[in-house]
């Protein structure tokens, strides 16, 4: 199975498009249509436009080379659509609906109808009961939600169990301004999975890092395998530690399993887990817009002790390193401002200051050092080390996190200059640290313990 | 020892003003031209004016009731300074300058030398080696740091052992959209410490919950007992559970201590603690913007199945409870919408839709919820219920939260809108779990345990 025909069609059809304003087939063809390529709308009892395409009654009725269908029609309508989907010979399909494996015996069996169709036409399915999908890139806008035009582009696939956690995330992405490369909910599950859509990220030019939100699956092994086969590098949130069972159960149809057994399996095939919605972003902005870390010492320079202090803290607890720098660097760091207040790991520069980029700068040159963490306060006199930080993580090879605090407006200028050098920005000092300890971990897990070569017993 | 003439200055004077930009004595003279009452900078080596006030030679030289020195002179220059001000009848002093006990023994007998000045006088001395406070209600701004003085009135006093951390604070707490009603960096704590602070904010009419940042205290025993006495709640982050003794010594003066007994200790004394600079000032505005819990059962309102599985998840792991609902309650859901996805603890609404506001009110009508945690994703059409959500805190006495996730422009008019009827707001699924949780492990410190009256073995 390929997922291009989902994520890259040709065209595409809305099935049970609806000229009525708030029902869920005029909100996705209300999203549907920003897509450049042709979007049909589908239903055999309206006629007319709607976004200036034509009502067509079948997607059997569409001259063109339709790849994709959206389909927005009840639960009980969709093997019946699948089937002209089958052979209008539409190769994707999203199915939103809910009412199936999620709800219950009935509901199971629409599901496996629902598959049996799918399977005997090579349609791929996304859902069913999915808020769907987005690819900001080209405008491919398969979510009935919402503000989710406005998700920009960025280099972090998301894929959520759940549509909701999915949009949660490609929300956060725009607000810390990062955006995502694509935003996938998974729903049920039906043919469409976690192995499925790691696979085509992987393979995926905008994707830099994979970002995987998981309630439970009853393919484990699968998972992890495909998270073990992929390139580019993959994060998970596993949610539930605490007995969620019976509402999880409800939701996607999934068990939430046994919390302690994913992180292991996903630490012994090389994916760092994390335990909230921020942090996940974070962890794949750290790795995603980075150069690989080759172990997990990290460097830390702050502008202030407390912050410092903090930081230090967090990346020791979190599985990093701060090893004792080289006399060569506490050296240079002498020269450059004689008395520092703390020349050790973290350095300590008090405050801001013209040196500070310097500082950094040896820091990053240390071979001890895999990963460097800076952290400052905004100060407008100053701003931030620009011309230090452009290039440097290239240059040295090894990741250069930088985190701050100040006013948004004041630092705005500063913020995009670093952003446009691809200095990955985080906002607080514990979720720098934090990031810089998936860094740490992720380090570990590739150069040290060979993930690649180990075969879990499961 | 009263901190009024700290925090309540008739007139400010600012020893070592400069009209050298960058250097302290100027960024201090700028941010605290800002204040309502009288400023003089202080300096005899120089004449003139400085933005609006005429330069004196020594404190003793104004004719004015003045309280409070911000000194901005080297920490030698200080002992001198200090006697002056004692001279000139001057209550409340801020020392910035570093070098004394966090420096070394030369350090701590300069610090030594100024406490036993102070104590003459019966001068308060924030600092040394901090970056000072604010109070945003009147512009008075006794911090160096650019961006101070865009730190908005809230209703959060920030106490922090680090000027850095408090700034770290203030500034988050801008972002949030919340503010403070004061930022104190404590810095080395010569005479003015948790104590003294606590026992100050916990009077003050602006003040609804104070948030403690500590490294580490020779007086655990005081700082507890303030935290007991207050009736403002005051939520704790302790800093410092791995080893970081080396570099924090070197910054406030203060080892950072056993992390469990902190942790302990600040349980039996009422006093919640969180794990991040964002969770303590979610913390402040759950307990500061609600009514007091009686119990620790949370009852939660989803619009979406995902998000709800994080927080119920999360809310279980960190102490509070979902109980079920009474057979009323969910009667009433049942016939204000029936058929819904889940009507257990969370309830899930599947997507919002008109009724929510209706399904909110009747769990928190339940009386076996103590505190109610809401969550949707923003959507356009429907926007949040604020007409169910104005009052309704104060009506069922408890507190109600609220959380979403969106495009921020398109839900600003909403989001303002709660903000305008007192709705406490959170950012993503897990802060806003997290700090129902600080709620009901705060109600359960408050309620069950009794621990006003516990006195702790130490």
């Amino acid at each position: 199975m390929t997922l291009r025909q989902m994520f890259e069609p040709s065209a595409v059809a809305v099935v049970g498009a609806s000229k009525t304003e708030g029902k869920i087939g005029y909100e996705a063809m209300a999203n549907a249509s920003e897509f450049d390529g042709a979007v049909y709308p589908v239903n055999p009892s309206t006629d007319g436009e709607l976004f200036g395409a034509s009502f067509v009654d079948s997607v059997t009725d569409i001259d063109d080379d339709v790849d994709l269908a959206l389909c927005c029609v009840p639960g009980p309508a969709t093997p019946d659509v699948l089937e002209e989907c089958g052979e209008a010979g539409i190769g994707a399909a999203v199915i939103y609906a809910g009412g199936f494996a999620e709800a219950g015996p009935e509901g199971e069996e629409l599901q496996a109808a629902v598959v049996e169709t799918a399977d005997e036409y090579g349609i791929s399915l996304l859902g069913p009961n999915t808020s769907g999908f987005v690819v900001p890139a080209t405008d491919l806008l398969c979510s009935f939600a919402s503000g989710a035009e406005k998700v920009p582009p960025g280099n972090t696939a998301v894929i959520a169990q759940s549509g909701g956690v999915a949009h949660v995330l490609a929300f956060q992405s725009r607000r810390q301004g990062r955006g995502v490369s694509a935003m996938v909910g998974l729903g049920n599950r039906a043919n469409v999975g976690f192995t499925e859509t790691i696979e085509y990220f992987d393979a995926d030019d905008r994707t830099d890092a994979i970002v995987l939100h998981v309630e439970g699956t009853d393919d484990g092994r699968g998972l992890l395998e495909a998270c073990r086969a992929s390139d580019t590098p993959v994060v998970a949130y596993k949610v539930g530690q605490s007995d969620v069972g019976e509402f999880a159960e409800s939701h996607t149809g999934a068990l939430t399993g046994d919390h302690e057994l994913y992180t292991a399996g996903f630490a012994q095939y090389g994916v760092p887990t994390v335990d909230a919605t921020d942090d996940l972003l974070d962890a794949a902005a750290a790795l995603g817009d980075s150069p690989e870390p080759d172990g997990p010492n990290v460097g830390v320079v702050t502008a202030q002790a407390g912050p410092g202090i903090i930081i230090t803290d967090r990346i020791q607890r979190a599985g990093g390193r701060l090893p004792e720098l080289t006399q060569e660097t506490r050296d240079r760091i002498d020269d450059v401002l004689p008395g520092l207040t703390y020349t050790g790991n973290p350095v300590d520069t008090g405050r801001p200051m013209p040196e500070f980029g310097d500082v950094v700068t040896a820091v990053a040159e240390d071979d001890t050092v895999d990963i460097v963490l800076v952290y400052e306060l905004f100060e407008q006199a100053l701003g931030f080390p620009v011309e230090a930080l452009d290039g440097l993580a290239e240059r040295v090879d090894k990741p250069v996190l930088f985190a701050t605090d100040g006013i948004e407006e004041d630092m705005a200028e500063d913020v995009a200059a670093l952003s446009d050098v691809g200095v990955p920005l985080f906002e607080t000092p514990e979720r720098a640290a934090d990031a810089a300890a998936v860094l740490a971990r992720y380090a570990e897990m590739h150069t040290l313990a060979g993930a690649g070569e180990v075969v879990a017993d499961e």
